[in-house]
């Protein structure tokens, strides 16, 4: 009987076989713990041994979970029917929710557990608290990672604290709504700004690019740190090639990190790994001496482990076999044992030869053969026609068509031999195997090093691939709330249209210009085109990206609300109207001074009259007391009034040509409200009877007296 | 060889066949011709005989050809580039379009060709002038016919004239946005009108019953008739209930004399037709001496054509084969010859049996036997064994395994009668079957009757089963233009939503309660479902349908214009707005006094201001130039004013309440302007700040007080 061992428990948070993850997505195991209304949440990828703490707020704690969409998250058992519980699962619905021991999650045991792990006596050097919340999600996880995994976990040697403060605040709504990462409609990840993007050639790039969109930054330095390596990268493109070139060649160093920790490195991960640290020294060599402090540290953290590649490389063969254990792995002259054990084996066929030829001598018979078969192992073959020739020493062992088949004692001696050389050989090659394996895996923390350092490059390069290719400029990063944009494109459709056939527009908030755009006139004309444009590309710059732009000042932003699409949805029912007022509230609660807000077609969902006064309120409050940088888009012209008596409020509007009997829609931003007579000119082309147009304008010219009267008296009645 | 001649040919209009059929829609073939900006316009649906003609206008026939849909439609050849011809195009996507000879729709060639068709010296007895342009289309209808059928077209025996001042007038917007035969996302018969109202037991009912919603009446006493009808089978469950039996028991007889005409009928449609044709005496039976005069003229046009189901019970087996020259069809008994060549044939048996004891006596050889295969015929086996005791009279023919075949001159003999008498008996049957198929055929105008009254009775069945189903009520028709209804459900959510949960609405217009309904309040809370409502109800009425309603008075309505559904469809594009105007200019141009329309949300495709001043504009020009009923929702509230200053127009709006912190619609209409506060409670609901919410109201009063005074300034500007 085979003695059968469980090996590891796979789960859907602890995946790292190649064929079952997708290499472009990090796929996370979460953990979260709550105490007195505080969230500690921690998360791995355990394919590439990023294992990350944060605490949050109940009401954070979903967008949180929305953003890293975990395969798996564990909770306490206890937790199971929690309200906040409830609220993770709609956040993310393929998530598995799995349920723990409560001890897992306390607080000493759990500290203990990391220390031990982490082989440190305080968790502090990490910059995380001893005592923190976070410390007991983390400790939960470590545990469910050691009960399925079975293994040592070497390559978990790090934690990383997420600072929540330092990244650009995205709540669900806006990410879905600019589509980031998935369209909106078909949930895919084509059509979207990171699909747009990514011009990465490694799936560590990809995954890194997925992570920095998903988490921009809020610090001026370290974004002008990608800035410049982006710059230095855009600027020589030799060098952009040529690391492109050389990523290209490399495999996924962090994956392949993380099956040594767990020890399930095949073979062939050996060799790719050394094939890949190949691949070092040339990058290594073309980052020297770089003008961007990024692209030095990058170049420092490059460690080109020479004596692990060296290992494989005397050690395996070029092209191993899949299968550990049927030999054929080992190099020749690596082992004089095992070269000897081959020689033995493989001297077979010589050995053969001889004992044949002496055998036709002895008998006579010429057409005496020497064969091998799985039952009976070597023996000798004489057909019908010579059996009067056979020496009585030859034992018959077996009759086929017009022949006997025989052994002798000297033949099966041989066999023995061989037999044993060759089994010898494969034990002792798992054995070297095995010993290789061990040894790279003890130097897995270095190697998850490496491939962040790589997928950095690789982000980098892709960045300044995208610059280079689409024209995109680097944006000025300032403290001040402003954000101007000279000619700026929206990423995505400048992809998708055909060239030059997309309209740039320019934008200019904060400062003399005001700091809200209301923006009036008819749909259909590029409206929420242009107000998600203004949101993607403040996320693009503080990713770290150039933009499609001819130049822009960015004042750096906290968090980006945006509020748009969602209204045009059909079929979602009664509350439509509901959900944008939630949203809504969401935004005036939360937004800060720093914070940009987008709203495209606010009050839509209700009645012309409250429609406009809730539209002009919020307006008012964003305005009065927020004072954020705002663009709001709106069919409600009633809203031009305002620019008369908030000085930081501008009017804009799309501009419309009649061109031929058609009106055209020239997707140009320009300043000033919507030209009133928009729909009646298009009810003239499309042949509504002219006392019907008279009477229209006729109306129409009253109620822009009125509301000019209105606008006034609203604008003294604060 | 085969002599191969062609039968027939197939196009998609001339399709008679049931397999490639749906038996539940009509599939028609049409003729266009255009003289001098006016148009001709024949169609016919060959598989039931139905040949119609009609003269119509540039702007009308494609209203026409897409409310016919036909699946092939003849032009002049020289007219294929013609842009009405283009236009067709667009109205059914689906057909395809034939061009033919020019001379095929030459007026007096027409006209001879029907003549000769009908055997008629003029065709003004069907009601149509000799010189109409409609022959001119006909005439090509009837030579295409001709051409491809090569047959007589026996059943083809009438003309119909549909007069389009009989119908009531929908447009290809308003039937595609009152989802009456099609749904509008998606179109399916499934979730349509027609499907809600589909309870038929016949093929042919199916048929016309949507024939008879594509194409409601205008004549006060055509639809009393109906109405009488439907009352009569409402009233008397049992009757209803047996008639619908006797019905389902019966085959599609329009499209059975339709293959009959042709000269395709299978055995198996003879017996079909014998077996439908049983079922009539029963019904004609229950049919005597009914209060309805619709009733009682089907029981007359009833025709029991007792001989031709005598003729066939006579000719054909009970259950024939569907090869028609395999045997099998005729009865025994029927034909003295028949039945002596069948002794023969089927004497076989009996004979081998003798013969085979024959010669096993004579021969000694207990094993011989007498087979029969497709090569050699009869043949005697005798096995190897017993080969020494063949007589020489044997003629050796085969060896199989163990044993030889023979034959004898007797044997072969005998096999040529047997084998003459089958092919004789095959042949006779085809005789006689074609004399009974041709007999039958003759009388194809007389079955293609049956089945119009048996249509006809069906779908009045069916009306009936609806009403008494689901509690529909008979409507009072009169001429006066009001349109009153108390508890109006819509069929369709009537049938969909669970018992009980469709919130029943009342209607009042026409006479001292104004022509005008403007229905104001939120999106969502049904006002597209209300005014649907409406118009869907004059329609079901207007066909002959009782009505879901407590009670109704319906004023006779000429035409309906549906604007609803399209505005909310999103990519479809820059044009949006244009094709709202487009249409509404239609509907501004060809309403009358006696039409009915239905505007929903005119002018939310442009800004607030412009789409108010057409909006209200529109309106007016409704109510003070074309004086018809009709309903108007919009959520600009600025609207609500109308009702001030236009003693034709009362404002509605949807009943909201506000429950456990919960916004409900009642779906409850109601008099007056919506409530202006109904977005602010949602926004205070959904979390909204205070202030915003103290400043949102406060602008609405402003609001509300401005559009006071411009309301009554607007009206005093006229």
């Amino acid at each position: 009987l085979v003695k059968r061992e469980i090996v590891r428990i796979v789960t859907p948070g602890t995946l790292t076989d190649e064929a079952l993850l997708d290499p472009r997505a990090s796929n996370h195991l979460a953990a979260v713990v709550e105490v007195k209304g505080k969230l500690g949440l921690a998360w791995v990828e355990l394919s590439t041994a990023r294992f990350t703490l944060t605490s949050t707020h109940r009401l954070e704690i979903q967008d949180e979970i929305a953003r890293l969409a975990p395969a798996e998250l564990l909770i306490a058992e206890t937790a199971v029917d929690a309200p906040w519980v409830r609220a993770l699962r709609a956040a993310a619905p393929g998530m598995t929710i799995t349920p723990r021991p409560s001890w897992d999650f306390l607080a000493d045991q759990a500290r203990q557990l990391l220390c031990e792990q982490f082989r440190v006596s305080t968790l502090s050097g990490f910059g995380v608290n001893d005592d923190a919340i976070e410390i007991q999600a983390a400790g939960a996880l470590l545990a469910y990672l050691r009960e399925t995994q079975k293994s040592a976990l070497l390559h978990l040697r790090r934690l990383h604290v997420h600072r929540r403060e330092e990244v650009l605040g995205l709540d669900e709504t806006t990410r879905r709504g600019l589509e980031l990462t998935r369209t909106l409609r078909e949930g895919k990840r084509d059509g979207s700004l990171l699909h747009a993007i990514d011009l990465t050639v490694t799936p560590m790039g990809a995954r890194l690019l997925a992570e920095w969109l998903n988490a921009p930054l809020t610090n001026l330095d370290a974004l002008r740190r990608r800035h410049d390596a982006v710059g230095d990268l855009v600027e020589d493109a030799a060098l952009r090639e040529e690391l492109r070139r050389g990523l290209a060649t490399i495999q996924d160093l962090e994956r392949l990190a993380g099956r040594m920790g767990t020890g399930r490195a095949t073979p062939r991960d050996l060799v790719g790994l050394a094939r890949s640290l190949a691949a070092l020294p040339t990058l290594k060599a073309r980052l020297t001496a770089r003008r961007s402090a990024a692209l030095r540290q990058l170049e420092a953290q490059l460690d080109l482990c020479p004596e692990i590649r060296q290992a494989i490389d005397e050690t395996m063969v070029d092209d191993p076999p899949l299968a550990l254990k049927e030999g054929g792995l080992i190099r020749d002259g690596f082992h004089p044992l095992l070269d000897e054990l081959r020689d033995i084996a493989s001297g077979g066929k010589s050995w053969i030869a001889r004992f044949q030829a002496e055998q036709i001598r002895r008998t006579g018979i010429p057409s005496l053969k020497v064969g091998f078969n799985k039952v009976f192992g070597y023996y000798i073959e004489v057909t019908h026609q010579h059996q009067s020739k056979v020496p009585p020493d030859f034992i018959r062992k077996q009759t086929v068509k017009n022949a006997e088949r025989y052994i002798t004692a000297e033949l099966k001696e041989y066999e023995d031999r061989v037999l044993r050389a060759e089994d010898q050989a494969r034990e002792l090659e798992y054995e070297l195997f095995i010993q290789l394996r061990d040894r790279v895996a003890a130097e897995a923390p270095r190697l998850v090093q490496v491939g962040e350092a790589l997928a950095q490059l690789d982000v980098l390069a892709a960045l300044a691939e995208l610059a280079a290719r689409r024209g995109y400029r680097r944006p000025e990063l300032v403290s001040e709330p402003i954000l101007k944009i000279v000619a700026g494109r929206h990423p995505v459709l400048d992809i998708l249209m055909p060239e030059g056939r997309f309209i740039p527009n320019d934008l200019d908030l904060g400062g003399d210009s005001g700091t809200i755009l209301l923006l009036t006139g008819p749909n259909m004309a590029g409206k929420s085109t242009y107000i998600r444009q203004a949101a993607v590309l403040c996320i693009l710059a503080q990713m770290g990206s150039f933009l499609p732009v001819k130049s822009a000042t960015i004042g750096l932003v906290d968090r980006i609300f945006a509020r748009v699409g969602a209204s045009d949805e059909l079929g979602r029912g009664q509350s439509t109207f509901m959900v944008e007022m939630t949203e809504t509230a969401n935004i005036l609660h939360n937004a800060t001074a720093r914070s940009l807000v987008i709203l495209d077609e606010i009050g839509r969902g209700t009645s012309t009259f409250d429609g406009v006064s809730l539209a002009w309120a919020i307006a008012e409050y964003l305005h009065d007391v927020i004072g954020c940088r705002a663009l709001f888009a709106t069919h409600y012209h009633e809203l031009v009034d305002l620019e008369t008596v908030k000085p930081g409020l501008r009017n804009a509007n799309v501009s419309v040509l009649e061109q031929n009997g058609e009106i055209v829609f020239l997707h140009r931003i320009v300043p000033g409200g919507a030209d009133q007579s928009y729909g009646i000119h298009v009810a003239r082309l499309a042949g509504v009877p002219n006392p019907v147009l008279e009477r229209a304008k006729a109306i129409l010219a009253q109620l822009e007296a009125q509301h000019r009267r209105m606008g006034e008296s609203a604008a003294h009645s604060h």
